[in-house]
Formats: C-alpha cells, structure tokens, sequence
C-alpha cells in the first residue's frame, strides 16, 4: 500500500509532543485545563459563530433533525464542556501511580508504575463537544491526542482547537500535544492509521460502518465499541415492582444510547404475573414489544420477533422480550447474542445473582440496579473517553486509567543474573 | 479479501471452549496441569521419536547449527517442560481476582474483577517447548489457545497437543481448549488472522520479519515485541566495580536473547577512568567493541561505529559505546534509538537514578541492575508468555495477570438513573 504522507508530519510531531506530556506535572496540567475553561467561557461567540458555519452548510445537505441537534453548539453545550474541563481538572493524575511493589529474593525491589500510552488517535462522527471531553482526558493521563472529528463539524472543532492551542501556548507548552486532523480524503485517513510506530491506540467513536472501516485498515490496535446489545434477566425470585422500575428505567429513560435495554429476559416461573403488566407498562410508556412464541402464547395480540431482533441494538422505544426456563438459559442467550457491553439480573435468590455476576463477561454486569449505570461518571471513574467492548486488557467505561500503561522499575543494588 | 474458509471452524471452537476455560475452579486447572507434567515424563520416548523426524528433515534442508539446537527435544528439555507445567499449576489463579471495589453515592457497590481474555493466539517460530509454556499458561488464565508453532516443528508440537489434548479428555475438557493450527498456506493463516469475532489477542513470537507479517494482517490486536535495543547508562557517580560487572553480565552471559546489553553510554565526567577498563574487560570476553568519536579519540585503536549500530539489536558479542554529556543526553539517545524494551542506570546519586526512573518509559527501568532481569520468572511473576515492547495496556514480561482483563461489577438494591 502506497502512503500518503500528508498525516506523517503530524504523527511524528504528536510522538515528539508525547514525551513533554508524560512529564508534566499534575499542577501544570491542571492550569491548563482550568485555563481552557476560561476561554470557552470568554470565546463563547465565536464558537457559536464557527457553529453556525457547520449549522448552514449541514441544513443545506438536508441533514436529519437528530444528527442537527447533536452538531449543535448553544450555550448549555459551552457550560458543559467547560463543567467537563474543571472536573477532569479535579481528577486524581494517575500517571507515576505506584500500583504495586515487592521485593525479589534476591533484595531487589520491582515495582509496577503507570505511565501515559503514548499517543492516542480517536476518531468520531458529529458532536464537537468530543473534541473538547476527549482532549481533556488524554492531556490529563499524559498523553498527545490526534482528533479526527467528522467534516460536517469541522468549523466547531477548529474553534475548540485553536482554544485548546491557546491555553498550550499560553502554559509554554507545544500545540502538538493535542492535533485535529484536516479534512482529507479517506485514503489519506487509513494511511494515518498504518503508522503504529507513532501511534499506540486507536479509539473509534462512532457506528459500526466507522468503527470497521477503522479495524479493517488499522495497524495500530483498536479500541471498539461496536453496538450495547444489553438484557435484563428477571429472575422467579425477583422484587416485580423492582423489575419493572428497573426495566422501565433501562428502556425509556433514554432509549438513543449504548447502554439502554434492548432484550427483557423472563423466568418462566413468574411470567405469568410479570409478562401482562411489563407488558402494559412499558405500552403507556409508547414502548412496542416484539415478542417470542411463549409470551405471544401467553398474552395473544404482542408482534412476534425474529430471529434478528435478538441481535438488534434498537436504540428506540422498541424492547424484545423472551421467556427463558432458567439462568442457565438467559446467560446462554446472552452469550449467543449479546455484545459484551452490559446485562443485569433482578433477584432476591443470593445463589442466583452469584452465578450471574460470575459466569457473565460483559463489560458491566449488575444485580438490581439499571443498565443505563454503564457509564464512567456513574461507575465514579470521573469521565470516560468511551466504552470499550473490545476483549482487551482495558474493557467497559474507559477512564483516566485506561489512557495509562504500566512500566516495570528495579531497585537494585549490583545484582547480576547467573543463568 | 477473501476468507479461505478453513481455520474457521478453528476459531469457532476455541471461541466456544473459551466460555468452558472461563468458569473452570483453579482446582480442576491445576489437576490438568499436573497430568500433563506426569504425561509429558511418562511419553517421553514419544515426544523424542517425533522431535527426530522434525530433526531429520530439518538436517536434509540444511539448518544452521543453531536453529537445530533450539529445534532439539533432550531429556533436558522435555524436564524443563514439566517444570513449567508444576509451576504454573503453583501460580495464583487471576480469574476472579476483585482488584477494587468501592461505593457510589447511590449506594451502587462498583468492583473490578479479573476475567479471562477469551481466546489467544500464538504465533510462534521453532521452540516446541513454546507450545508447552503457552498452553499453561493460557489455559492457567482461563483462556482458549490457538498455536501456531514453526512448519519445521510440527511433528514435535503435535506430539505435545495430542498429550495436553489426553489430559483435558481426561479431565473431561474439551480438546479445543488448546487448538494446535496444522501446517496451512500463508493465506489462510492471515484469513485467521481477520477473525476478531472468534480472537481477542495475538501474540506473536519470533523475528521481526514474523511480527511485521502479523501485524500487516491482524484485524485483530498484536501485543508485539519487536527487538531488545537495550541500554546501560553509567552515570559518572557510579561505582566502578559495580557498573564492570553488570556491563559484563548484560554483555555476555547470554548475548543471544533479548534483554542483553546492545549499547552502553557512560558519562564524559568518568570515561576517561571508565572507559579503558571496560573495553579491556570487555575485549578479554571476547567482546567486539564499536564506539563513537569521543571513544575513539580517547582510545586509540577502537572500530568507529556507524549511525546503524545505535539502532542495532546484535544478539551477539558486540557492544557499541558513546560517550554522553549527561543524564539528557544518554535518556535522550535511548529515546531516539531505544526499543523500548530494558534500560539501566549504575549510579550512586539518588535525583540521577530518580531522573532516569521517571523519564525513561520502556517496559523495565532499572537501576543498579543489570538489564538481563527483564524476564518474568526473575521479575517475580511466576512465568512469562512474552515481553511486550507494544505501547499498550500489557507493556514488559507478560505473566498470567496481562492474559486477563476486568469487568465491572455493580451490586444495587434497585437504582434508576435519573438522567
């Protein structure tokens, strides 16, 4: 494959940049951050303005209501980028954390410590608002950031970028450490993300046609999120009231995201009592059912669901609900057409929610409490950078933590090695 | 790309073994491991015959000397193996590990538990007893393997899958647990290599050639390690004995492996001291040495080294030399020639050794040490399936914690989320 070197320059330049960041002390870094956070406040108007640009051009091309109001950048918008600036800004630094320490028989002492991954290059679709939270947390975890938002809000993430620049600037410190990509052709992209000697991590944030046109031509490695295909199993013994709050709360709450409810597993020992009145529930609430042949058995008039509906991430007031004769058979469910991202049990049974937190592997499994806690600011990580449904050593929200690695130091005090 | 079909089936079976590997007791892994130790002593004139007909062949096609040695199965190493499967069977089982837990605000109880990676694949050159050390070692971690050993060793490796095979029929395991790929085209290994529904990690093991090919292919992530450029810095408030000794042990106990000592850079303030005493010493091991400007003009007689020797992993006894100015200068040097791999500073003053502690980021930083301790088992973690030198959340030796990940795991009493 031919490379394009147009990105080259910026992807040595974010190497060169990285190990000014790994450095910094924490007190330096926050200054920068609080310093963003005041020129997003003073620079309102122009971000507005260089919005508006992105706004007209993308009424002009007819874009969809839904993806408008995400590009969109108002005043509530600029509050909480600057909000996001002053709480990462309050996060512990995990960089130089010592995670652990022994000492060898040999008297010397080995010690894990965190240090930043490098460079990271996140790659995203409409809202600008990423371009601001995910500079944030990667400058905070030491590292140099390459951000390649998408074309239709690149006038808003260059105003962010060049506040972002300013605050650098102003704190002595190298631009380069956080880098938007231009708008380029798509091979020019992919040439990019052939440099894994400059670039450690990929983080793709996006739908699944970006996400595996990104895994396809990386060689670098990816962290993806693919799609939150998240169940409820309730359990015989579950609290129904509790159920059905829960159930509620994880498909209408916000039904657009990652981690609301897509598939409603029942025991069959309580779906006689718990069917009819989720059922009638989750209706009021505009909700439409789709349905295995048991439950159309049980309550006639519910529209059955096919074979792909179990692996459909909906992301609407739709739910597929399928009665199961055990735990056994909901996790076997959940392995066979789940996503790794998040599932949930109701029970009073202590047996039955070990078995459950014990043989699911998704990234976040809970008893009794909503889907929609997967996320980095509710699990009390601070902020996340996205969620990882990658089976890699960083899985679920990604924190400050996950934008680190360790390295291996040793005290030592002249030990050679004989064999 | 087409995807010659023929691994798949591979895959899907380690993919489904996987979720067996995940949920077996540490007990029953253990009690494998320890039939294989007792299998391999018992099948030891099996493992020999079919170790001698890779050796035929590979005398028939020529081999160098040394491959062939590392091609042989002895006595000695079918001891070593089953060393290493009692050792690993020893190891503190990572599965289920809480790493942390803490409560939320809400009173969500939130923790981190160690789970399996899933399904791992080596690719790995001639060592047969790799395919030992690997098997354990994944199937410790309650991983599925698949191994991909060298062409020219594979009646040997399968004379060591048909025995690890014997004690999983015999526990009553399913042999895909520990998947040995048959001698397949280039092709298909790399349609393999695209099947990120089925793999989550590949490790490859072997040349830089190998590595290279793998991560071209991957669409899976590579945990690589590419070479061991490894320094020692002897700063000028070094002891002198001390930084002989570990010079000489990093040199030439074993100069064919990765963490040995490829370039060493002493400090201008002690060369003149330093320098002719190591060269001597280093000459009497029969050491070649090649040396930058200020070597040569202070020590007649030394061969100049080329600007290719500061990137060079010899693997062989020949050093390079230079002479720096300072502590900036020599972490300077290791970061534009390094490795990232294994650095040491000899030095008797405490801010140098802090200095160079914080800022060097390879996998293992030490002081007063010498760089040989790069290795698992003398790091202390028991054994190690490789050294990553990739930037990524497993970085240095690779023991059984780097073959896990974590999940989140969220104890509620019926939470919603409000927004």
């Amino acid at each position: 494959m031919d490379n394009p070197a147009t990105l080259l320059p910026l992807a040595r330049a974010a190497r060169d940049a990285a190990s000014v960041a790994a450095s910094l002390s924490t007190a330096r870094k926050n200054e920068v951050l609080r310093l963003v956070a005041r020129e997003l406040d003073r620079r309102r108007e122009f971000i507005k303005q260089e919005n508006a640009g992105d706004l007209a051009a993308a009424r002009q091309q007819g874009m969809s209501d839904a993806l408008y109001a995400r590009l969109t950048v108002g005043d509530g918008t600029i509050d909480a980028m600057i909000d996001a600036a002053h709480q990462v800004a309050a996060l512990n630094d995990p960089v130089g954390e010592v995670v652990r320490m022994w000492r060898r028989p040999n008297e010397l002492l080995v010690g894990k410590v965190r240090i930043p991954l490098g460079v990271i290059g996140i790659i995203y679709e409409s809202r600008p608002n990423v371009t601001l939270d995910a500079a944030a947390l990667c400058f905070k975890s030491g590292n140099a950031v390459i951000l390649k938002g998408g074309k239709e809000a690149h006038h808003s993430n260059r105003a962010l970028a060049e506040i972002l620049h300013e605050a650098l600037r102003k704190n002595g410190l190298p631009e380069a450490l956080v880098q938007l990509v231009p708008p380029v052709e798509r091979e020019e992209l992919y040439a990019l993300l052939a440099l894994d000697e400059y670039i450690d991590l990929i983080i793709p944030r996006g739908g699944e046609e970006l996400i595996r046109a990104v895994v396809e031509h990386s060689k670098i490695p990816v962290i993806k999120h693919y799609k939150g295909v998240c169940h409820i199993f309730v359990d015989e013994s579950a609290d129904q009231d509790m159920a059905e709050a829960i159930t509620l709360n994880a498909k209408v709450q916000k039904p657009g995201v990652c981690n609301a409810l897509e598939t409603l597993l029942i025991h069959r020992d309580c779906a006689a009592s718990f069917l009819p009145r989720i059922v009638a529930s989750l209706r009021a609430k505009g909700v439409e059912v789709r349905a295995c042949p048991q439950c159309c058995a049980m309550l006639p008039g519910l529209k059955p669901a096919l074979e792909d509906d179990w692996y459909s991430e909906y992301l609407d007031l739709i739910l597929s609900i399928k009665i199961v004769a055990d735990g056994d058979e909901a996790i076997a469910h959940i392995a066979r057409y789940g996503s790794l991202h998040t599932e949930a049990i109701i029970t009073r049974d202590y047996d039955h929610a070990r078995a459950f937190l014990n043989r699911v592997n998704s990234s976040v499994v809970l008893v009794n409490a909503s889907t929609r806690f997967n996320d980095g600011n509710q699990l009390g990580l601070g902020a996340e950078i996205g969620i990882s449904t990658t089976k890699l050593h960083a899985f679920g929200p990604m924190g400050l933590e996950e934008l680190t690695t360790m390295k291996y130091v040793v005290y030592g005090s002249g030990q050679t090695r004989e064999s």
